[in-house]
């Protein structure tokens, strides 16, 4: 029985010469597997998966899942304007082995999306999906919002499993905590709002910033646990500007600069997307070192 | 040489037991073949092209361009996140025989789609494009705007022949027309600001409403070319409800009800949009016989 | 009987050591007056009237209307957050002479600014005005904007003439000329979507450029009446960087720059707003000489 | 020497017979001062201070300080667009006996609020006023928001000693806690998230909601600060209805319906703010008593 607790983090989708460069991705993952992470998310936002044809999907998803073996959650990012791209992805990873998927709201015909819209169609996904489903709320990149009451409503759904909020919201993450099935569990989707919304009741991240620092972000919910909330909040503060560059300030292109710092693979991220220029790499490389964080190389 | 002006429509893609019934899209296409339009644009919003797996895309692109065999102009919506597949679409185009693509605006990751992000992006697609591209600006449902000065910076790109401005920001319109390059063509993207974009120098559009009513939407622009411009004014008022309906107030699912009306196939839009109700299709009728628009059947 | 047509300024408000400078203005009503205009707005947005005390406001429209004394039309803006204030100005503007009032939509309390808390406000300011009313619809800086359904409903009342409206939706203001009361005015509230908004419909527009060039902002009208359209769109693209400079770019302190170069009285705008530093000064400068305005002095 | 810190509720203005109702004030400010508030705020945003004409103003900073005495804190809201009537208010509080001022944000002219242009209003707001400045960061009526930044830097002035942020942006709120001066206070402005800005630093609140349960909202704090934080988050989901009743539901009608039950007087807001009808009372009645709120009467 699938649990949604702890960190996760949205893992970087590697490339080199325009296709995936799964050897590159093997070495990351044996990072994030060397870890105290839950899980990883593959094909998040941070995955870049708008950018991926299918095919490179579905070979994205066999290879991350064969590569993790069971040894951490695997959660597959299924979101699409397409339900029946969805409804495969849900196949292809519960044929894989995965452990739950990630379903994005909907979003191009954004005046369309109205809350009973959003319930039939989520519904319709948790129906016929093999696998437990996470909702994915990102108002920053759809331009929609799932409201607690429609979360709530959908918590009770026996194949749905969690959100994951995104918005930052943190009356909303309070209120859907507060509304929800008890076996619904509330992520917070960036670090920014993490602690806060395990105050509120959250039981766990996803996390870009885990790319870099999963050991440490997993510390904050240690920390927050033990009722340390004082060194839970230092922690949090002490990482804000990193968690910053990696997400809002510069991006994807950010997050995998960042990476290299860390010894990861990084590259470059995919058109529209751009790797920041060497003023915005020192940036972020002052950043990290300013945070304390000690660089690898 | 490929000119951008006059009258397109971007055609409802028919569903019919979950695939795409292209018998009915013939039905259709004969319709359209036979109006006084331009061309058409296959997988434009209206045309569900989000919904579409790639197949079906590559399906849908061949089957209409077949069917035209040059007897108007077809554009093919090429918009992506992913370039490899708006790349992949614009070859697809251009081996159908089709005449131009219409790009739109990459969106997702909204935070980072600065000006010159997107200048380098149409520019790549331009430059790697076997076919004309015509510039896509569709913020309502990319949350993303082109701005003026950004449309008339590519309007000097060679292989970039015009923009479909689907904000309806009048005074942007006007100053992309004027400060374009001559060469570049304007196209109002929706009914309700189409009269006054071709006040301020639009050379033509493409409309919803032209699926249903394609003769009257060439008729407004007759007589503004013949400078009847009371004439046009009171055809532009009489067809705002009928556009409003099978645009922002009933959406796609109300624009496949409406071409019921018209002894069009409709059918049901793909998830997460549907078919209004019956109250609503009462509604739509009831907007079109207000309109003086004969019903057929 | 008050008829609500042609060009009006909203005239900006002269600010010396502090204080209302009366003999600036009178200088700058001097250039007004010797204009084509039909009229002015006293305490429009361009005459900070948010910035002005209650007895500074009181003042000022005694002024005005004792130095107009009936040679052009005179509306004054009567908007504010308190109804109470805003009937006092109503009263104050009768008992003056002036021949209209421009009535703001309340914007406080924006989530509450439903369409018939919107309806019954303007009824009762319209009830009670000694003067007819003229609506203001400017969403860019009340962020609430009213409908053309609302705005249509409003049309109706004996004491509602018209309204300005600065959203700039095209379609919007096409929908109002077509749904209200013949007797009821659309003026445009911008010159970026003047033409485009008189070849929908409207009778007039208010306007800030007309503070620094009233005769080039009548001369539109006059083209376009005499069915020149083409001529018009050319003097509308002329003056659209010019109109830009005066109003989103360096708004209202940009306008009182671009007034001294005309050879008006300029000053500072009232804090928080700042007169724009020498580069932007001579930015404007640049934009007026390529628009080929002579300058005075 | 003045420390901002605890709960303060920003009061109700009763009117009656289109006036201020003095009297009934004088009821309720006996049942806030009996209470166990820090403080209360003279016109704020539930104070409906943007519906007092300036002598209104006058007379109720002057009647509830000297109502209150000392007894508890008072903080004059003295937001306006107009610097000057800001200051006068600003004076006014000083020889009222209040203890600071709330300065809210500047907003009508949004387009020019730039950060730069807020920091030297502010900066001249907190060098003038005789009394400490609280700035007021209420971006959902003011469309305008200061950045954590902008605060930070502010919170260096030896003049402001605080902020009461209603945003709801609990990073942004984070982030102002960690960048600001040791001295500077972040009060949440909303129940909504007062429990997760505690949890992130903030040493109080400002809450419509402590019109009515003025000592609930101070135990949530006792709460938290005795370590007790699964018991204050029950109190925070608790009152969450109660609270969203009293502001975005039902705005100020509601509060003042909801303080009618309390054994407040209510009374009617001001035009265009209304008093909710009898569902909407009845709704208010019921979300009371499901809260386990003692209704009085």
């Amino acid at each position: 029985m699938f649990s949604l607790k702890g960190i996760y983090t949205p893992i970087a989708t590697p490339f080199e010469g325009g296709s995936i460069a799964f050897d590159r991705l093997e070495h990351n993952l044996n990072f994030w597997l060397s870890s105290k992470l839950e899980g990883i998310v593959v094909m998040g936002s941070n995955g870049e998966f708008v950018s991926l044809r299918e095919s490179e999907k579905e070979r994205l998803v066999r290879f991350c899942c064969d590569r993790v073996a069971g040894r951490k959650k695997v959660a597959v990012g299924v979101g699409s304007n397409c339900l029946d791209e969805t409804l495969w992805l849900c196949r292809l990873a519960a044929e894989c082995g995965a452990d739950a998927v990630l379903a994005l709201t909907p979003f191009y015909y954004k005046g369309a999306m109205k809350e009973e819209v959003l319930k039939a169609y989520f519904t319709e996904v948790a129906d016929r999906s093999p696998l437990p489903v996470i909702l994915y709320n990102m108002p920053g990149n759809t331009g929609v919002n799932t409201s607690s009451a429609l979360l709530s409503a959908l918590s009770h759904h026996p194949n749905i499993v969690g959100v994951k909020d995104t918005g930052g919201n943190i009356a909303q993450i309070a209120e859907t905590v507060a509304g929800s099935d008890p076996s619904f569990s509330v992520f917070a989707g960036n670090w920014a709002f993490f602690l806060p919304s395990l105050c509120m009741g959250a039981r766990g991240a996803t996390l870009a910033l885990a790319n870099i620092l999963p050991d440490e972000c997993v510390h904050l919910m240690e920390l927050y646990q033990a009722g340390r909330l004082d060194d839970a909040r230092a922690l949090a503060v002490r990482l804000m500007p990193v968690n910053a560059a990696v997400t809002a300030q510069y991006g994807v292109g950010g997050l995998k600069v960042a990476m290299e710092f860390m010894g990861l693979y990084g590259g470059e991220p995919r058109s529209p997307l751009r790797r920041p220029g060497p003023e915005a790499q020192a940036d972020i490389k002052r950043i990290l070192l300013e945070a304390d964080i000690r660089l690898v190389g």
